[in-house]
């Protein structure tokens, strides 16, 4: 009997490697078209069947990548919020380029996902996506090391926590935008958003504002702060409050974008012009701040370098590369609604 | 030796169904928290281990869907286009719902993928999105139903087509909008998009304009077609050749909201005021169309309720129960830049 062919046969007459051959049977487009249909086609004249099952178990590997996505609390139950719906979209692009499949899970904190990928061959590696308060599963990330999990978390570097971690660096886009503002000759400000330490997103971004008002000596009596949670509706009721108040700051700065639609919003009641009366920024530059009216200005965490570095870095650690914390710079994106007071 | 606990003892302890119990000990959002956490309690007590793999086997489930991707031959090479980006988030959601992982998968429409899940036990069942020509994948959708494999179609019914299909009924879409605008006075128009059978949800929002057209007695004189396809860019361009010829229409209708506008866009930098010296509408409602200027008249596919059905659907094949389908009526969303000439 005539043996079988393998994927080494396939890779001597090809002169390629044997995961060149590999990702040209998985028709990733690691591999130029050219090469793909040329290998494709040896594996057909040899008649070489792949046994995927057979080909996972052996290697350990599923192909697949683990997103866990931790529900925004801040989000209706309904809908995803736009910067999320950004990172799922380009981490699933990012993972269609690399040759590997996504399995989105959404999980709460306090379930036992770090469990859930111990013995099951479901995924190579773990993305964890999620708001809210880090702290909470910290312990769940240890476990998940100690049992030699591959995952890679989206956030801030934060040494209490085990593992590799991805983020932007919410501080310095704080900061950024606090500072244009105060360029332009803005004096008064309030903060709209939650700044404590279970947001450490919004956190981090109300400490680089507060720090640049600090700097120029604009805190002590030129700032007030309101709670609001990332939906236009909490922006838009901070607003109220704020308006109930005796004066109107210089400049509104929310934690994100949808508060700023928010806050926007409730403007457009008022007889008050943005930005000539009061300007507004937002953060995050979800796809509709280019369209507010006025557009926002904003802060930028590019969701699609994001996608791949969280999905680069993952792919590197299930490989055994060495890997480690990036923090992304923030990107500053100056539009009308800061205005020039 | 004590016996193993198995479901069917904290079925019994906890009064409910062994699928109760198995959705309480999978967190599924569709068994109340109380319940579920009483569930888990009683497993916790008899030192109840959930074989996953094992029990994966035995009933066959992965307790995951699998949503093949199908890659838009419109898009640039890294983003998702907003309607697919939207339609993965409310699929992604609807799974959670239902308490099912999404496996995600990027597919070339001349690939493989019929077979992919044949021998595989990685999903239960296969949602196919995608855009072009069906008609293409006709004999893998029937390998598809021949070895078994459940799986739902985003799309139009087509009697050519295998299996199961959930989609939203552009030529009712494409007719509506057109009707409103001739209720309007508009009296001639253009069309902007590709209304080829290559692009069959153009081509049948298109043949909605043109039958609302001819009824009217409009159609002859009074219409001109440019191809486009889903892009910015692409409605840009074609704007340009529209804008070259000597008159002007009193509407320009877009096969979709990127190429609306990519019109906006262009009409912006001529002297030509949008609604007043030409109406333009555009098709999906994505999020930046309400926040457009002027504000777009568009047709809402409703994308969270698609996933839904998408899902749910594929759930009950599944299950073997019976299922059909299902064309959700298109939804006219009326804003500024239709005018009223």
């Amino acid at each position: 009997m005539k043996e079988k062919a393998t994927s080494f046969d396939i890779a001597h007459i090809a002169g390629v490697s044997q995961s060149t051959v590999s990702r040209a049977l998985n028709n990733s487009p690691l591999v130029n078209l050219e090469t793909r249909q040329r290998i494709q086609q040896i594996a057909r004249d040899l008649n070489y069947k792949v046994d995927k099952n057979a080909s996972n178990l052996r290697k350990q590997k599923s192909n697949t990548i683990a997103l866990l996505l931790f529900e925004d609390p801040t989000s209706d139950d309904s809908m995803i919020n736009p910067f999320f719906l950004s990172m799922l979209g380009s981490i699933t692009r990012a993972c269609a380029t690399a040759g590997y499949d996504l399995l989105v899970s959404f999980q709460n904190l306090d379930d036992d996902w770090h469990a859930e990928f111990e013995d099951s061959n479901k995924a190579d590696g773990i993305i964890l996506l999620g708001y809210g308060d880090y702290t909470a599963y910290r312990t769940k990330l240890a476990q998940l090391e100690e049992q030699g999990t591959h995952f890679v978390r989206w956030g801030a570097h934060d040494e209490n926590h085990p593992g590799v971690s991805i983020g932007c660096d919410n501080y310095q886009g704080g900061r950024d935008v606090t500072e244009h503002l105060i360029g332009l000759g803005h004096k008064t400000f309030a903060f709209i958003g939650d700044a404590q330490s279970h947001a450490p997103e919004f956190q981090a971004r109300f400490m680089g504002y507060q720090d640049a008002l600090k700097k120029h000596g604009l805190l002590c009596a030129n700032h007030r702060q309101f709670n609001a949670i990332s939906t236009e509706d909490a922006g838009y009721e901070a607003s109220q409050l704020l308006l109930n108040e005796d004066n109107l700051p210089d400049v509104i700065v929310c934690a994100s974008d949808l508060i700023a639609l928010g806050v926007l919003k409730a403007l457009r009641q008022t007889s008050f012009r943005v930005p000539e009366d009061v300007a507004v920024v937002g953060y995050d530059n979800i796809p509709v701040s280019a369209f507010a009216t006025p557009a926002l200005t904003t802060v930028r965490q590019n969701t699609k370098r994001a996608g791949e570095l969280l999905v680069t870095t993952l792919i590197k650690a299930i490989n055994k590369e060495p890997v480690e914390d990036y923090l992304m710079p923030a990107e500053l994106i100056v539009r009308q609604s800061c205005g020039s007071k």
